[in-house]
């Protein structure tokens, strides 16, 4: 238990406790831990991650087909989709170009993405990536490829700046500069 | 000392203890407040607080006076000098609107910031202000305002979106959703 993400020694401990408390929480947990190792898998699409292939959100005919998101991870699609903010489909890399963690564009779903976009009528592609470092630098080979392919579709990155009820005395420098060089028209109402 | 912003009793405590055991500090910190009390005035320009009026900002011939970015607070304005991300110069609002603490136009500079559009050489002003509730009131009323004068200039606002280095997964719903809605095209190099 002590080697997943987010347990320490400490609240590992409580929660064995609390499981050998609570036999039926125990086994269903047990269960759907079995479903997981049974059923869950990468979509062969948008390599989201379902118990079906493909995935909820491809096979959801009500979804926008013409927009693909990039997102970086699973993670980053769950928050997306709690958001309500997107209803087009997505593309999930499952990590970051790295010279450090030896990520090269051939370890990422790149060639499903461009072949989603050669065959599917996609017209725009977001690139939903954060900035961080190794984010710049997959956002920069993404976009740098797909002009190189000539697909004549449009591609976009999410904003970057302040985030929303935020103070701009808690804001990093470098969020300060690119809120002030991205900054946008005010068209009156 | 406890009355203080950012002061509990315990940081009250630390602080008069180490000035008590440390006479020459005291004595410095003495003569700076008793300089703030005589001299720190607000500019009759932009509102800044500085020992001079006009303010350093005001008074700098290397800043661009045709670009005046609207803030909050001098918090707001020291965060942006910090960042050295803007050669402009300021109009600090020094509040919000809000309707709960009985801020109205009248009590802000507004008035200031008009004549200063009519009679200087400004080009464009940026409204600087975060997205809180009262910030996005107080930016909707100040364009508002500016578009009513007529006065041909361009007006524009900080971008909000992700914050540099931030994880899409830490976003709030609201970020999440301006991020999409303002996002940029990428156009490749």
């Amino acid at each position: 238990m002590r080697r997943l993400p987010t347990f320490g020694n400490r609240s590992a401990q409580r929660v064995l406790l609390h499981l050998t408390e609570n036999k039926n929480l125990l086994r269903e947990i047990i269960t759907a831990l079995h479903i997981i190792d049974e059923k869950a898998q990468k979509c062969d699409i948008c390599c989201n991650i379902d118990v079906e292939n493909p995935c909820y959100i491809c096979r959801d005919e009500r979804r926008n087909d013409s927009v693909i998101c990039i997102v970086q991870d699973v993670n980053a699609l769950w928050a997306m989709e709690k958001a309500h903010a997107f209803k087009g489909k997505y593309h999930v890399l499952g990590g970051l170009l790295s010279a450090l963690n030896n990520v090269t564009p051939t370890s990422l779903p790149i060639e499903q993405l461009l072949s989603r976009i050669a065959n599917d009528s996609v017209k725009e592609i977001i690139i939903g990536i954060g900035a961080t470092l190794d984010g710049q630098v997959t956002s920069h080979y993404i976009s740098g490829i797909i002009a190189k392919n000539n697909y004549n579709i449009k591609v976009s990155k999410i904003a970057f700046g302040i985030p929303m009820g935020g103070d701009l005395d808690y804001m990093d420098e470098s969020t300060l500069k690119v809120a002030l060089e991205m900054r946008t028209n005010v068209t009156p109402v």
